[in-house]
């Protein structure tokens, strides 16, 4: 049992530092980081990661920094990642489609191993080696395969009633993809994945840009300095 | 001009805050929201929302909240959001189509008015009611249409260089979907969406729920206190 439990927001930037030190050691053979260069990539402070990575009992080593491969297993662990996470995927359109030959899941331990619809047109049909099985199928699925994360990527109006069903057939771990609300009972963790949020925040600072050109060139024109 | 800049942690939250107020306005029909409300549906605690909120000139009423549509106002002004932004979608596979058709975009004015790919077999194509463009056209149409987002949604080891053509083409926002690093000048702003990210995390959650199932199986089958 661990001692110190790890902050919420803590876990949330852990596969944030993962995917950094994943670069540093694949991309660029890195063998240790300074906390100012990991927080650089991860966009947050040194102090952040410094308090962040101290939860996982490691503080680096002063004036050389942390070791990377060690780091890497340590977050890997803490993350649930040395193990296998066999998922299924609801909804096999165009995302579903994209979700069940996406590397980087496969990278990190989640297998996918069944796909769900409800189209006849699709029933039986082959993507990423795996064959698109009816909903109806899903309990028993579940159960053989021994899935423990449902994705659901099916349009807005039939999330909740999958998420229901998943829940039904004994899933704990939702992610849920399609735009909306849903809910599931207090022992099911469901995190949203929104496409648009990352657009958001990019439209932001494209305003910003777009708002200093436009005074620069106001002042050009006022004959103001340069 | 601003007087005081808005940290770029606290623009990361913006859309998460959005987000959750559109649920309330559109979902509840909520009038005012609290700060502990708007905490707990964005995942942070009540002192950060009010700290983010200040940022935007936004205090709340003690006893009453934040004014859920003017807080919406504001926020959608503050992201850029009461523009369009005409965007370009470059890699028509899966999670190209997907995207061209997401729902999530148009409704926060990010327009997808340009699709590309080099594969011939898919030339012209008609997808969410746009022809697929071969990439020679980007320059041209990124002109005429006055694109001023790319994403990016090819196989990896084709991001960089589309990258480097929307960079020439004129486009200073890139939202990268492509697993890997891409390398633009400094003047350009890109962003990397990570579809794993949501996943490691809820595995984190999966875990631990997994270790207390067994710790309590363990302990009841030891005949310790239940």
């Amino acid at each position: 049992m661990r001692n110190r439990p790890i902050p919420e927001a803590t876990v949330a930037r852990l596969p944030i530092y993962l995917r950094s030190l994943l670069e540093l050691a694949e991309g660029r053979g890195e063998m240790t980081v300074s906390s100012e260069d990991l927080a650089r990539m991860a966009g947050v402070n040194a102090a952040k990661v410094r308090k962040d990575l101290s939860y996982l009992g490691s503080y680096g080593t002063r004036g050389v920094g942390y070791d990377v491969e060690y780091l890497l297993y340590q977050i890997t662990r803490e993350l649930g990642l040395t193990q296998d996470w066999p998922a299924a995927i609801i909804g096999i359109g165009n995302l579903g489609r994209a979700l069940a030959s996406y590397k980087g899941f496969t990278e990190r331990g989640f297998r996918i191993k069944a796909l769900f619809d409800v189209d006849d047109a699709v029933m039986g049909d082959e993507v990423a080696g795996l064959k698109i099985q009816h909903l109806d199928e899903l309990k028993t699925v579940v159960n053989d395969e021994e899935i423990t994360i449902g994705m659901i990527t099916t349009p807005p109006a039939a999330a909740q009633e999958v998420a229901d069903r998943l829940v039904d057939a004994g899933v704990r771990s939702i992610l849920n993809f399609a735009p909306g609300v849903v809910n599931v009972p207090p022992d099911v963790n469901i995190r949203k994945v929104d496409l648009s949020i990352e657009l958001q925040i990019l439209a932001f600072y494209q305003q910003r840009t777009q708002a200093i050109a436009a005074a620069r060139e106001a002042n050009r024109r006022l004959g103001g300095p340069r």
